[in-house]
């Protein structure tokens, strides 16, 4: 098997677990028996970087049963389950490259691994797959340029911020479907995932009392609201830094205090960051923090708190228990830092749950097969999912719960289209 | 003085409720003391359908400073406030043409007596000033084709939907800066305004306790998000109903029942229509559901709810209290129809509170102001409110309320502007 | 008739009002239908001081068709319902005595009117009419003391802890069934009553938005419980001022802010006193407080808000709306107080939803029965109601909104009482 | 040292865990440094049953600084932590008898183990060290009883009914503090602990997404409400099944669905018990329930869910990961059981965060002192924890968080006390 493990003892551990994500994903499901029998995939090689979890395994699953060969890298090197991975490539038939706690070098090795199969299609998220692609090419200036993929797919934010300011620059080489911008993937996957699972790794590595605490939360986009209200719904007083005044004014509608960080620095007990930028909570917020404040990062990269800073100035470093580093300040105060300050919901708990991947994966697969029948009429653009594709997924995923929604009548829909009636 | 108001000596009356108005919205404060040095619409007419509210009263006030010669008509008959009118029309000088419980005759007569001054701009709540002038243009087939304004903006979900139904035909005349658009209004006016005044109406109407009710709400758009968020809030036990699986799959996930109106109409206590569409709740509902049901609509339009259909199969019909039509059908059960099916807030309460429509005649005030600037460069569309004017809104809002938010450091824009540094 | 009502004109549209809070009291309802075939009151003179509110009615028609002769006063001089006082002496002959905005010397006066008739059992809502006997009793000192009724029940927390007072002064002269500890009373009426009504008040005396508000609550017991749960549910943010620590953390960990109320006054949009303690909001206060702040009282007596002071210091007093009462301070600030600052509710809403009053006025009646039963059986101290009354009500609600429940088992009441089962 | 621990090595773990609850339990540490001066407990002997936790290991230590010699065993088999025990005993001294999933019989040879060093003070959590003794005495009928204890303290709702009915059958043979009683217990430990850890708990068994799922919660206690409160807050559509009328009724106005749990089986994906009664979750329910249903306990024994009949009628059964059993029914259905039904909180996750145990350890601690200063003066009855120790563990908890609070005025506490003044 062409692949790069930790162990391959762990395979068994990591079938279970996969059976595990597979029952609970019904609308990806559906999907998979659909393309069995359709093989949209058929003849074409996938690669993708995606965070090697249960769920991941059963969007590969389907790519696969697509017809696809497929290829998988890590997007983050902490988040790779290894048993997982091991199930994934022996069980299943999937090259996967990743190993968790992986050092930076190995890390871009296995992304090569991946490009070297030459795949027509990319997965990506947080755009380092793609990246890497654009990078090479670029700098392959007059020598033999790569071939590109057809299209890529991109599962974040912060990947889909990446790529968009490429295409900004004029630069982006291939389509890429921002599968991020799917109603049933940011809305979903942002506001309940990341909603759950952050405050999810908070209790895990602390099995700290949420209510009554002053709970900041830095960033209300999609994540920041579902984190936010979560946090209320579990008994916090929650804050929010924002630097947008109609997200900030938001926030101050849905009852938060806003206030900057500056000031929050000093109200906090818990901060969690969720903006996409860097250095969100800083060398100016640390000293003025109350002693025993936790930080803990739910953005995609692991540069919102600026660790590095903390580090070179605290007196002390220690691990206190897995997990949860404590830095000694020089005034005495300690500072915890979850998860060495990447993704708190991979470092320290278990990502989003298989119910709300469902949704995402749903997107990724279908939006596969779009880019297949779409080969040729894309640009050089990030696209929006197509509407169609969203409202399969919501539809399939009522239809797994056994929801009935209502229909509009002729009369309705007439009505709506027309503009003559009035008062 | 050039209006059709219901009685003059209403006006002191009147006056005083303006001034409460006033000190409530520190937003269009601030612009109305620019506007005052300003003067944008310097000789221009402008017109506006509008409800007749102390608000509303406030926006006028402020075209008028800005040099406009300001004609209003009532866009709703029910919501008028007579004495607001007074004092508008003889205290401020505008000119109104607006009587609460006015029949269909004398509503479009008021709509026509705007139209007379050939306003270059005007401002429309639900599109029947803007569907009338089309109307008549098609008439004029052959004859004289009536003055066009420059544009108009539009302030209602309902309002845009008809004119984009008429620029999907390519029929639009002119160009429409839907207001309703801005963030600034749709996510403040209609969460936190609707959700909050449509519950008030009820209340008020009924004095009936939320707390331990089953609330039906229909539409979760922005108005039905924030009824329903309300409405727990408040102690309700929420269903949702919906047409489109995307917001009803968001309904799920936040929490709420969603089930077909059929199975709904067995269950509710409260129902509130808020969808935009017609007969919401209809022939088939109401004999499905518990005695002493009670009905309110809160769109814009008082279609939601088939009263027609309800009328004719009571056998009888009564006001138990004011705004409260009570129907009882041939099966005994009883059934109450609050303000006559239309818009409960202002039927049967005060509308949306002045600080939500600070924020949204902000954005009327200053997309007036854009409509001179952009005179002859916009095309025939509904365009959305530009973001510049979006962000202003909601930061004279923040400003006015004391709270301060960050700014993106310098290292950070650089951060989300590139596209390189990934993992 | 035996009445001091305002207008007799009245009568009509009271029964209306009536009819409609019948409707909505069930629980009532099914004791009244059980009172008038066993008439447990035969006889009896019962004499009560409530707020004459249609719900009050509800009560008073189910004493009377219990055999009693009913005579009713004022317990507040805001909050009488001139209409419903004229319905209830005209239509159903009970014997009133109460005009809206009486002066304390005819509030006083009507409640000597209830007890010249020497009631046997004496209803009370914030302990005036039960304080009159004592003091006339105490002050009769060598004269002929006045016929003590056999039992009293009292509504409120408040008059609770005036009697509780005097019992401990071992100076109650008579039995005191607290309705207000029936948990069917204070967990029900206080937290939802009190809750959504109280906001119900402040809205329609100054339709103001609750979303992005402070709301300083100023006390955290069961009504205070209700209204900062609500407030949160409408969007405030809510701040919680306690004097008891055990309330004061159970505030934080609910979420919300705790702090002294001199720091509130500074932070504060919108203050609700709800402690039942003297100047709450007082001299120090008010300077510090934000312009335009917003004060209302929902506790039992006006003298939660230091009005005395306020109106000493301000130099400007008027009515800017009905109910609304504005302060100009030396410092140029305004403030205002709504309602006289009696209680919110009453003064500006229409009191508790009368879903909520069936519950209290439940065990109202069925208290007057327990005293008739227990006759010279009771000493003269302050008894809760009996759990079997408290147990009666929720469970003739429970059926009135056809809920059902499941019962214990003979397996799970075995397991229930026995001790020996363990790990 | 006297001890019966698992593995000795495991004590460098336990430890760094020892130290991180201690740092997150201030109020304790407040008595602890307070009892290390005063040594209350000077020359006698605690036994105590309580979950072998870290917290646990922080009311040990206090206790032995107060100068008593403490033994502890576990008071439930599953929520031993070996290393906290190891470093329990190794490091601190204090006699530990628990080895996580110990067979019942070593789990009563350790209360054995206990008894023997015939302590003058039992700390308890579900009664079964007190219901020890008591069975030994009574069957040591002729025989020479066994030295009694002066008193117990009892930590949960569960061992409080136990010894209550002990007492109301005149039986209990020594006095008892009903810790769970304190309002600095009951009210948050249970509301706010047992809330967020049974989430907690299931979340970490699963990963499932709690938004949009089905949650039934059966009972509506302390423990119910705050779960209750906790899965809305995260999403969920909470069901509560009851069998107090009462607490239904709470439930309803609280905004839940109430239905018997027959009809609640068939609706529910995800089942917490918090009854503190047997089978709650039985035979009837299992076959109608939906394909993949997860059930779960937080009460404190395993005896709500009927797992005997569960296993007697599954066709299959195997843990599918860690801690979560999946049960084949005959129907094909599949059930989920986590943590072999006992306290999920404890049995998934790691019980109540230090913040909420710092509280009830704070009662003990205080009460152990109180039952010293009582000694000869208890009744063989079961008391609450006196409202002195309540108050002064809320107040030392503000404390520790900065949180100041109002002081009644000298005028306020006149008034309090007054029961003259009136309207």
């Amino acid at each position: 098997m062409n692949c790069d493990i930790k162990d391959k003892n762990l395979k068994s551990a990591g079938k279970k677990r996969i059976e595990w994500a597979l029952s609970r994903m019904p609308v990806l499901e559906q999907v998979r028996q659909k393309f069995k029998k359709e093989k949209p995939l058929k003849g074409l090689t996938v690669g993708a970087c995606l965070h090697i979890t249960t769920e991941t395994a059963a969007l590969a699953l389907t790519l696969k049963e697509a017809g696809a060969r497929a290829l998988f890298c890590a997007s983050n090197p902490l988040s790779t389950q290894d048993d997982t991975a091991a199930s994934l490539a022996l069980d299943y038939g999937i090259e996967v490259f990743a190993i968790n706690n992986e050092d930076n070098n190995t890390y871009y090795k296995h992304i090569d691994a991946v490009l070297q199969a030459k795949p027509q299609i990319t997965l990506d998220d947080g755009a380092d797959l793609v990246s890497t692609i654009h990078k090479r090419f670029f700098k392959s200036a007059s020598g033999k340029k790569p071939d590109l993929p057809w299209a890529s797919t991109e599962e974040t934010t912060t990947g889909v911020i990446r790529l968009k300011s490429l295409q900004k620059e004029g630069r982006l080489l291939y389509p890429v479907i921002a599968v991020n911008d799917a109603y049933t993937k940011h809305l979903f996957d942002n506001r309940y995932g990341t909603g759950q699972s952050t405050l999810d790794g908070v209790i895990r590595a602390t099995n700290r009392l949420i209510s009554g605490s002053n709970l900041v939360v830095c960033g209300y986009g999609w994540c920041g609201k579902g984190v936010a209200r979560r946090a209320q719904g579990l008994g916090a007083n929650v804050i929010v830094c924002e630097v947008d005044a109609l997200k900030a004014l938001e926030a101050v509608m849905d009852g938060f205090r806003v206030m900057p960080m500056k000031e929050a620095a000093r109200i906090g007990d818990i901060f969690i960051t969720v903006t996409g930028d860097i250095n969100v909570v800083s060398k100016s917020h640390f000293p003025v923090m109350k002693n025993r404040a936790l930080i803990a990062n739910s953005g995609h990269f692991d540069v919102e708190i600026d660790i590095r800073n903390l580090k070179k100035t605290a007196v002390k470093v220690r691990e206190v228990k897995p997990l949860v580093k404590e830095y000694t300040l020089k005034n005495k105060k300690i500072i915890y830092v979850l998860g060495e300050g990447r993704l708190v919901n991979l470092a320290c708990a278990e990502g989003h749950p298989a119910e709300v991947m469902d949704l995402s994966f749903a997107n990724q697969a279908l939006s596969c097969e779009y880019i297949v029948k779409s080969k040729g009429k894309l640009q050089n653009k990030v696209y929006k999912v197509p509407d169609s594709i969203d409202f399969k997924v919501a539809s399939l995923k009522l239809k797994s719960m056994g929801i009935k929604i209502d229909t509009l009548t002729t009369e309705q829909k007439a009505y709506l289209s027309a503009w003559q009636e009035g008062t």
